[in-house]
């Protein structure tokens, strides 16, 4: 299957059926159905069913879905059947945060490597990590092959920092910096924002 | 303007245009066009013009967007020509990250209180603020009116969060937690999963 047909905003929402699956999963569920992954994510049972169709057969009619079953092929789907290295770039709050974050592990993820270009934090521990120079990112995640990024830089550090990533190899890029970056084709960014995400609720506030 | 007629992605846009012309502000520019605006973004200039228009008449054509008054107009659409407090419950890692986090200033919002209910952290100080027990969070913010409240709780306290600020009063909740909640309908919810986000990535990658 072209993996191009498929829109984004489809590939968008796998996640959330995937974190409400591993959690019935952990909750000892064995099946579940559309209808009640929809009341759970707040998605209409048509559109899971719909998006769900896009990547294969995966529920029975009258049966619901297999849940065990369902997780692992989500997780082939968006290739987390193996776990992903990730370089975090600025070892502040936000960064050191996510540095200690116990939400990757059984999810795909796994942070390894820790940069900043602060003399003071350069050398210092957080959590079992040694935060390295940023001197030292390009070569470090060239050798170690790492291809996804976490950046949480001030603003104006951050299309710098990012096309540095992007020259040692990194393709997929999570940024924390409150600011739009620009990367070249076949390099993927998303951003976290909070306060974008509160603006858009206050817009429907009085 | 009936509010309902504009969708929420069209809003969801909005902070990312107040964001970029906010910097050029900074920057010290005067006026852009919906062109600049795309590049920066990598959104059509189409789409921001489409966008513009259906909060009013902003920009003329041929001169472009006066920066200052399109950053005015889009505080006051997406009502953050006010500052609003905001509540955070959750005083670990994130929860201190997004307490400390300086991004929120000029953008609309104030942490205000800060809530946890694990013994050890009540009374200690995150920056300026005293962490509350949690026993005093639905009082608290019925007291001082707050309506804005971020969560960053365990996923399994999440729900049960939710539902006190909710019926303490809380209209727009940013959650942290790695769950998705039920909210009454007029209760806004926005989510901040950093996995989410790097799956809908690694899906692209081989």
């Amino acid at each position: 299957m072209d993996k191009k047909e498929i829109p984004d905003i489809v590939v968008g929402r796998l996640p959330l059926y995937l974190r409400a699956l591993q959690r019935m999963l952990s909750d000892g569920r064995q099946v579940t159905s559309s209808q009640e992954l929809g009341e759970i994510l707040g998605i209409s049972a048509a559109q899971i069913r719909k998006d769900l169709s896009q990547f294969g057969e995966f529920g029975k009619q009258g049966t619901g879905y297999h849940i065990e079953y369902l997780v692992q092929k989500l997780r082939e789907i968006l290739h987390i059947d193996r776990e992903w290295n990730l370089a975090v770039v600025g070892a502040g709050d936000i960064g050191s945060a996510v540095v200690r974050y116990k939400g990757f592990a059984d999810r795909g993820f796994r942070v390894c490597k820790v940069f900043d270009n602060d003399p003071h934090k350069v050398g210092t521990h957080i959590g079992e990590f040694v935060v390295q120079d940023i001197s030292e990112m390009a070569g470090t995640i060239k050798e170690s092959g790492i291809q996804v990024a976490m950046i949480a830089v001030p603003a104006n550090k951050a299309q710098d920092v990012v096309d540095q990533l992007v020259q040692a190899g990194v393709k997929a890029i999570l940024n924390y910096a409150p600011i739009s970056i620009n990367v070249p084709p076949g390099i993927y960014v998303q951003y976290i924002d909070p306060t974008v995400h509160l603006q858009r609720m206050t817009y429907y506030l009085e």
